[in-house]
C-alpha cells in the first residue's frame, strides 16, 4: 500500500477554466477513490480531437472548469471499496467508455455500449456520489468522460480501466485507449476483411490510418485510401494503403470511381471522416452480394444518411461501430498484446512527444 | 430415356397474349433442351405476385406473348448436352434465379446473386441461342424469368434447377421455389435470431409469414407481426407470431411503439412489404448494440432510404437479401429436408388447390 492511500493527493493538472481559453497548469487536489473507483497515476497522455471539441464547447452545454484528456496510460495508485480485480501498481489504460460486466450490453457478445458506463460527455462528476474528485482551494473541477487524464493523478470508475501487460511501454500503448483502437477494431472486429480482399478507407486521419493498419494486419491485398488531402497518401503508405483516391480529382461520385477500379466494388469499406456524404459513398462503393461498409466517424446532429433501398437489397451490409466494438476491460489487453508481438505497429502513429509541463514527472502529451 | 427425348413436345400452357388480358390455355410446342438446358414436366405450380406484376406490365417494357409462372415442382423429362448432374426422372424445383457455380458470386460463401443466371425479368429467351423454346404454329412465345412454369413442359437452364429428395411431395414443396424460401432464408440465413430473442416481422403476406416461420424455427421467444391489416393477426399466430402491431392504431412511429414494447428495441427485424417507410421503421426498431434489420421487400424505383447516421453508429446493422440468400442448387435441397423432417410446416402456407385446366394431368395452381 502506498503512503498516499486514503489521502488527498496534490498534483499538477492542466485545467480548462473557460471554453476555448488556454489550459492552465494548476495545483489540484485529487480525493481518494470511493466505492468501485480507482485512483491512477497518469504517466503519459495523448491529445484527441474530442478533447479539443469539448474544450471549444461550440453547440454543447459548457461545463467548466474542467480537466480534459482521455487517451492515456498509467499505474494504479490506490483502489476504492469493492474493487477486486485491480491493485496498486497495476499498469492500466483508462478509457472514456466503460464495461460494467452486468448490463445487457456487457452480457451481449456483440455490443460494447455499456448501459452504466457508456461515454457521457455531459457528466462532469463521478457516478458514486454525483461529485467531482478534483478541487482547487475547495472549488470543484469537473471530470471529462470519466477519465480526465490531463492530470498527474485522476480518479476513474473501475469499469473504465483496462489492466494491461506491465511489460508494455505505456508511452506507446497509451494511444490505444481511444482513436487507434477505434479504427483498428472497426476493421478487425466489424468489417472483418478476409485475406486477399479489397478495403476502402475513407479519411486518413489517425482513426482512418488505424483502420488501414487493421486491413494490413488482416491481409487485405488492396487498401484504397480516400481523402480530400492528397498529401496524406505518402504517410498512409506506411499503414498499408496501396492506392489513393482524392474525390476532388474526379467528375463522378467516388463510389463509381472505386467500383470501376475494383470490378464492381470493394469487399469492405470503413468510413472515418464523419461526413455524411462520405458515409453514403462508403456504403455504395462496396460490392453487391457480400460487401460490408462500417461507419466510424461521428456525424452532425442534422445529417441524414440516404441511399436507394436497392443498394441494400442487393446484399450489401451497413454497420456502425463505437470504439471499434472493443469492450474496454475484456478486449484492450489483447490489443496491447498485438503490439507486444509486433503484429500492430504503434510507433507509426506517434509523431512527436512534448513535455506536459516543466515539471519532473516525465508527464508528456502525445499528439 | 423417355420416348420424347430429342422431340418437340406438344402440351398445354397458359399463354399471356397481352398485358393484363386473361391467360389462354393453348397447345404449345416445346423444343428439346439445348446445351446446359433441361426440359421439365411441371406437375405443380403456384402463383406469385411477381407473375401478376409482370403480366400487368405497368412501368416495364411489355414482352408478349409470354408464359408466366416460376413457383413450381416437376420431373426432368430430358437433358441437353453437357448436363451431368441431372437425369430424366429427377424430382426438381425450377428457380427464377440461378447458380452457375463458376462466377465470383457463386464462389463467394456470402452471395447468391449469380452473375450469369441472376433473375432477369427483361429476358424472354434462353441464354444458349437467344431464342425461345416455346412456339405456337411457328410463333415464338417468350419465357419468363427462365422458368415459365404455367406450361405442362418447360425448358430451363440447368443452373436454375434444384434436384430434391424424390420422396418429397411436389404439391407441397413447389412453394419453396420462391416466396417461402425468400422469407424463411431472410430470417434463418441473414437475420439469424438467437434462441429466446425477439423478432419483428413487417408485412404478414406469404413472405412475411415465412419469415415468421423462420423465427419460430430459430426459437425466437417474441415474434412481433406488423401489418396495416389487423385481420392478418389470427392467421399469423399459426406461424409463431406472438404479438401484433398495427401502425394505424398508434399516434407515434411504429419503431417507437416497438422500442417501448421491448425495452429498447427488438433483436432482429425482417421487412417484407417493400414500403420504404416500413424499411426505415424496421431498421430503427432494432436494439442498439446488436440489432440487425433485414430488408426483403422490393422498393419502388424512386424510393430513398433515410435515417440519421447515429442510428447506424450505435451498432445497428442493416442488411438486404435476395431469395433468402439461398443458392438455388446448393441450398434448396436442404430446405426441402427441413420440411421432410417436420421442422418447417409448409402445409400452413397452402390455402387452396385449383385445377389449372380441365385436362387429365393433375396440373394445379397453388395460390
Amino acid at each position: 500500500m502506498s503512503s498516499t492511500t486514503g489521502q488527498v493527493i496534490c498534483c499538477k493538472a492542466a485545467v480548462a477554466w473557460e471554453a476555448g481559453k488556454p489550459l492552465v497548469i494548476e495545483e489540484v487536489e485529487v480525493a481518494p477513490p470511493q466505492a468501485m473507483e480507482v485512483r491512477l497515476k497518469i504517466l503519459f497522455t495523448s491529445l484527441c480531437h474530442t478533447d479539443v471539441y469539448f474544450w471549444e464547447a461550440k453547440g454543447q452545454t459548457p461545463l467548466f472548469p474542467r480537466i480534459f484528456g482521455h487517451e492515456a496510460g498509467g499505474i494504479v495508485e490506490s483502489v476504492g471499496e469493492g474493487v477486486t480485480d485491480l491493485k496498486p501498481g497495476d499498469h492500466v489504460l483508462p478509457v472514456f467508455t466503460g464495461e460494467c460486466k452486468e448490463c445487457r450490453h456487457c452480457k451481449s457478445e456483440e455490443s460494447n455500449m455499456c448501459d452504466l458506463l457508456r461515454i457521457n460527455t455531459d457528466r462532469g462528476v463521478m457516478l458514486n456520489d454525483g461529485k467531482s474528485r478534483f478541487s482547487i482551494r475547495g472549488q470543484p473541477i469537473y471530470h471529462f468522460v470519466g477519465t480526465s487524464t490531463f492530470s498527474e493523478y485522476t480518479v476513474v470508475h473501475v469499469g473504465c480501466v483496462a489492466k494491461i501487460n506491465p511489460a508494455a511501454p505505456l508511452d506507446k500503448v497509451c494511444v490505444l485507449s481511444c482513436g487507434i483502437s477505434t479504427g483498428l477494431g472497426a476493421t478487425l472486429n466489424v468489417a472483418k476483411p478476409k485475406k486477399g480482399s479489397s478495403v476502402a478507407i475513407f479519411g486518413l486521419g489517425a482513426v482512418g490510418l488505424a483502420a488501414a493498419e487493421g486491413a494490413r494486419i488482416a491481409g487485405a491485398s488492396r487498401i484504397i485510401g480516400v481523402d480530400l488531402n492528397s498529401n496524406r497518401f505518402d504517410e498512409a503508405k506506411k499503414f498499408g494503403v496501396t492506392e489513393f483516391v482524392n474525390p476532388k480529382d474526379h467528375n463522378k461520385p467516388v463510389q463509381e470511381v472505386i467500383a470501376e477500379m475494383t470490378n464492381g466494388g470493394v469487399d469492405r469499406s470503413v468510413e472515418c471522416t464523419g461526413s455524411v456524404n462520405a458515409m453514403i459513398s462508403a456504403f455504395e462503393c462496396v460490392h453487391d452480394g457480400w460487401g460490408v461498409a462500417v461507419l466510424v466517424g461521428v456525424p452532425n446532429k442534422d445529417d441524414s444518411f440516404k441511399t436507394h433501398p436497392m443498394n441494400v437489397l442487393n446484399e450489401r451490409t451497413l454497420k456502425g461501430t463505437f470504439f471499434g466494438n472493443y469492450k474496454p476491460r475484456s478486449d484492450l489487453p489483447s490489443v496491447v498484446e498485438k503490439y507486444m508481438n509486433k503484429e500492430l505497429e504503434l510507433e507509426k502513429f506517434i509523431t512527436h512527444e512534448v513535455p506536459f509541463s516543466g515539471n519532473q514527472q516525465g508527464f508528456r502529451v502525445h499528439a
